[in-house]
């Protein structure tokens, strides 16, 4: 945050940003005191046009949700911003983003002096987690864990109000746990993560396979074997439709979950997990008991009884509101230091 | 530890006894204000003379530790002490103890009425990695993971100081990580658990087979083909005279570990991990360097450089120092309040 001086002078400032930037599109949105959404503007990240425009962009959806609201950056107390990392959390910057192809962004910076704000940055799934943690389905919770399956697969955890990370870097990788030795190779270039193996990517990949065998006459009939229109919401009009090889492949997948779920209750001991994402939104019923029969297998007897899996309820708001909560709780904890 | 008042009447103690339960043996060390152990008194266990008489040895065994400095229970300030578990942490119960075959077992009461100073009860592994996180290993690390091969595979994590738990019991059983979908039965029921591929228990068993099929004509030699026969020191020996089986049986397990480790730092981002127990003392070298081969393969990039992976320092002492240290930490913080 710089000089705690400039903090404190913001802190007459009311408002804040929560911000979700993600690799095609990227959503800001003000926040009253309480957290009630006043104000919201969306663009696409367009990654490819480089980062100098990438950072007009983000700096252009803040005003255009600041003018919605009608207030200004003078009013503003903080802003938070969730994004894909790997990030050094304390300087605030991207080190590289994989799917923006930016490196060395420094985010935190460039708001904090375009805004006169103080700026926080950290992992778009913690802020996902966190904001399910405050006002979702992990509301409350001593400790709640997150996986969100998505292209990859992310993670979070929130342990007694505070998000667990690394020395410089968030964590929780969950994508990129070993769940099958000298299984398929995952995008990180090791094999057998769990991401590699049910990723929505891996179950897209295997529902056009199945497309392709003629297994998936409904997935065929909607959408093709082109993996790039094979979303979540494809998919689930699949099973909806009947294609059981597509069932199947999601309900496998869910299995892996379940597995990492079980390990993750037997290491940490959450007492909330909190499925999420997009494929999970499409399909909340079928996932979630498949996650929860196959984590009961895996979490030891001592284990059984405390913990809960539960789906996210907050949808695309997760990450900006936990992104701005999360802000708000870093800034005025050293505020009181 | 029940009524405040009463706690911080015994503040005038300054001694600590920190002490360690296991299922063949137990020791409690009187350690000054200053964690330097001044009594020490030992006994076998014997669990099959059931909870009454064990609780009455435990108690035994803190005397001849005061008596040992000439200290008086009125001295002490409280007690910690480690034991398996799974345990209710906060009442200071043992639900259960696979390896002492007792149940229910009020240590937290008993001790704080016998002696009339607080007691804190936590995990054996726990103690043993705030042990090494306070004054060994991992000392002063922001985040210490410790992974203790014996009979089974324990785990602990100190997090920013404070031992990572469950909402009533310990958690970090990395020894129950699934590392082999479908692999070996383990004592918890289930299968492929880390445990069941890599603990000493499972090199010995291997070891054994070995010595059978008359690969390891030095561990026959030595100890012959019986597992209760076959330790540690007699695994090392086998390994120093020769047995190239044997040698290989301990670096598979130990890449095993590495795994285990890779995840661990993917999920938890640990400054350090810190390997311990009596298999690792034996062969520190040989373990641990097999182990940061096969974490480094399992670390993504961004992780790479965070973590180091050490050995412990602290022998048996580390269960009773960490017990000690952790009850002088919840206690002195349970006055604050």
């Amino acid at each position: 945050m710089g000089d705690k001086e400039t903090s404190k002078d913001k802190a007459a400032g009311k408002y804040w940003i929560g911000f979700d930037l993600g690799g095609t599109k990227m959503m800001a949105t003000l926040y009253d005191a309480k957290f009630t959404p006043i104000g919201r503007a969306r663009k696409k990240t367009r990654p490819h046009e480089g980062l100098e425009r990438g950072m007009e962009r983000i700096v252009k959806t803040i005003h255009e949700a600041l003018q919605e609201a009608k207030v200004d950056a003078q009013g503003l107390a903080g802003i938070g911003i969730g994004t894909p990392g790997p990030l050094d959390l304390d300087r605030g910057v991207i080190l590289a983003t994989p799917n923006l192809g930016w490196k060395n962004v420094n985010l935190k910076g460039t708001l904090e002096k375009t805004f006169g704000c103080p700026a926080v940055v950290l992992n778009d799934v913690d802020a996902g987690v966190y904001g399910e943690f405050r006002f979702g389905a992990g509301r409350g919770a001593r400790c709640v864990v997150g996986i969100f399956p998505g292209t990859g697969i992310g993670g979070g955890c929130v342990y007694e109000g505070k998000i667990i990370r690394g020395r410089t870097n968030s964590v929780l990788e969950i994508g990129h746990m070993q769940v099958m030795p000298q299984g398929p190779l995952c995008g990180c270039g090791r094999r057998g993560c769990l991401e590699a193996v049910s990723s929505r990517l891996a179950i897209s990949t295997a529902a056009a396979a199945a497309a392709y065998r003629g297994e998936a006459p409904t997935l065929l009939a909607n959408v093709g074997m082109d993996l790039s229109n094979i979303g979540s919401n494809a998919l689930a009009a699949s099973v909806q439709g009947g294609d059981k090889a597509v069932e199947k492949i999601i309900r496998l997948a869910a299995q892996w979950y379940g597995v990492a779920a079980g390990n993750i209750v037997n290491l940490l001991g959450p007492d909330v997990i909190v499925l999420g994402g997009g494929l999970v939104a499409a399909m909340p019923k079928l996932i979630r008991d498949e996650v929860e029969k196959a984590a009961r297998d895996r979490v030891m007897p001592s284990f059984a009884d405390i913990y809960q899996i539960v789906v996210a309820e907050l949808g695309d708001d997760a990450n900006s509101l936990g992104a701005a909560a999360w802000a708000h709780t870093l800034i005025t904890e050293s505020w009181t230091e």
